[in-house]
């Protein structure tokens, strides 16, 4: 087994060899880890297998051939039919699921986990592939925090950032879906912003340069936003939700012109509109909150 | 008048004394300009004469004090409703419109300018009023490339990065609504993701650090995106369209769970589905673009 005196390497299993599982598998082999790996379907994890992780025959081999096993398959659905039949050989070890879903259905797994007297780990990766095993990389991390301790440092081969987020097992998913949701908001506008300006004849890439003026103010604007939505109160400062959803319908008409989709617009716009028609009209964007939460 | 050996200094009025139109008077005056000033209510700008601003008694006045003469009020039915008779005592000289409205309005008001000979700048600016004056502030101008080169100097003294985008005059409005259409679904989403995360208990305050990992990764997105589209063509890399919605798709789950508002999500997942259903589920995020045009 691959140790150092000074720097005690685990033995660790990977489950699920798609591209994430590899990468993850990759990352531990590179950090000297003795890595053991199995995948459903065959003929996945050969070059895994070349660079020294033990391809095991069964699934319940694989789990019983290390104390820490990750899990990482398209949904809990996948990781449930492979995990179920593999309580008894799991119990007394600690799991890592690094699945995404839902909130709930990290808890779901966490309840059974508990049940059958293994420790778990919740985890949501947020860097694709080629990142992972980088110190920059970011992972969430919630459930047993024992087990966290633990690992810890096994679990920052896969990502230096390796962020504990809380013992309620669902967060390290609602972490991962709440960034996503700001991203997904984010890009479509972007999107949405080239076609606006390329209906005119602009090109993208001249607009490109300048979009960095508005993502230079993005984290000072997450950081009073939140901590206007954690105070409940939302004072507008420079500007107020009733100019801002002014500037939102200038959007909206440029756009209706050039005969642009502006579902999301319309959205944002419906959103701002209820705020102002509950008293937020002198307030900032962040007091749109009482309204999604409605 | 205010002018050194080797920097001369223009006369310039400004017109509207707004918040915005006293923080460009000011920044004026700050860089040594005999400044005019004129706002169609009375009571205003008084700070400014203070500090050695002219107070013109009548519009016209004020455009026939300077050979420059800048605009910013509340839309341009205001603007025009101004403007419009003074197009004898404009004649010859440069309009600079900073007003906020679309780009229609803007290339309206050129042609009304051509028709009355007087040179005409269009102005979106892109700071909040306490950057006024700063070396950092954008404004984007379009219009009277030669009236740009004449005043550039002048300009800058609103905003160091004054750029120029192109003769058409809509142009300077489109860049500043393409901009604020990325801002608007940015902080849109921003809003949602603390909605979602401080449902299950977690303070707005614990996620914020972590969104400067999705602000870091949109410069270099906004860029291929801006090729794809440029290009015409959407290759999936790490990600595609396809895992993409699965993802939007995990959030907007949780979201309904939570009985949060999902109609901007919903927008997204429409578009992506759409795209998807065109045949671009293999393609970049980027191939969106294709349905919004439709």
């Amino acid at each position: 087994m691959a140790t150092t005196q000074n720097n005690p390497l685990t033995s660790v299993t990977v489950i699920g060899l798609g591209a994430m599982g590899q990468a993850l598998a990759g990352a531990l082999l590179d950090a000297g880890h003795l890595t053991t790996v199995w995948n459903r379907s065959q003929g996945k994890g050969d070059e895994l297998v070349a660079r020294g992780a033990v391809r095991a025959a069964t699934a319940e081999g694989a789990v019983r051939a290390s104390e820490l096993t990750i899990v990482c398959v398209v949904d809990y659905d996948a990781s449930q039919a492979i995990l179920a039949p593999l309580a008894d050989a799991l119990a007394g070890r600690v799991l890592v699921n690094l699945t995404s879903d839902t909130p709930e259905r990290s808890r779901e797994t966490a309840a059974w986990a508990q049940t059958h007297g293994l420790s778990y780990l919740d985890g949501a990766v947020m860097v694709p592939t080629p990142l992972i095993g980088s110190p920059d990389a970011l992972l969430f991390y919630s459930g047993s925090r024992d087990a966290f301790g633990r690992y810890e440092s096994t679990l920052k081969a896969l990502g230096g950032k390796a962020a504990f987020v809380g013992a309620d097992p669902g967060l390290a998913a609602l972490y991962d879906l709440s960034l996503l949701d700001f991203f997904y908001g984010s890009i479509s506008g972007l999107v949405h912003a080239y076609a606006l300006a390329t209906a005119d004849g602009v090109k993208a890439a001249d607009i490109a340069p300048y979009l960095n003026s508005i993502v230079q103010i993005l984290p000072p604007i997450a950081q009073y936003t939140a901590a206007n939505i954690d105070a409940g109160s939302y004072p507008g400062a420079q500007a107020n939700l009733g100019m801002m959803a002014a500037g939102v319908e200038h959007i909206l008409h440029a756009a209706r012109t050039r005969g642009l989709d502006v579902s999301q617009l319309e959205a944002v716009k419906s959103v701002a509109g209820r705020a102002i028609a509950k008293g937020h009209g002198t307030d900032d964007w962040a007091s749109t909150y009482e309204v999604l939460r409605d």
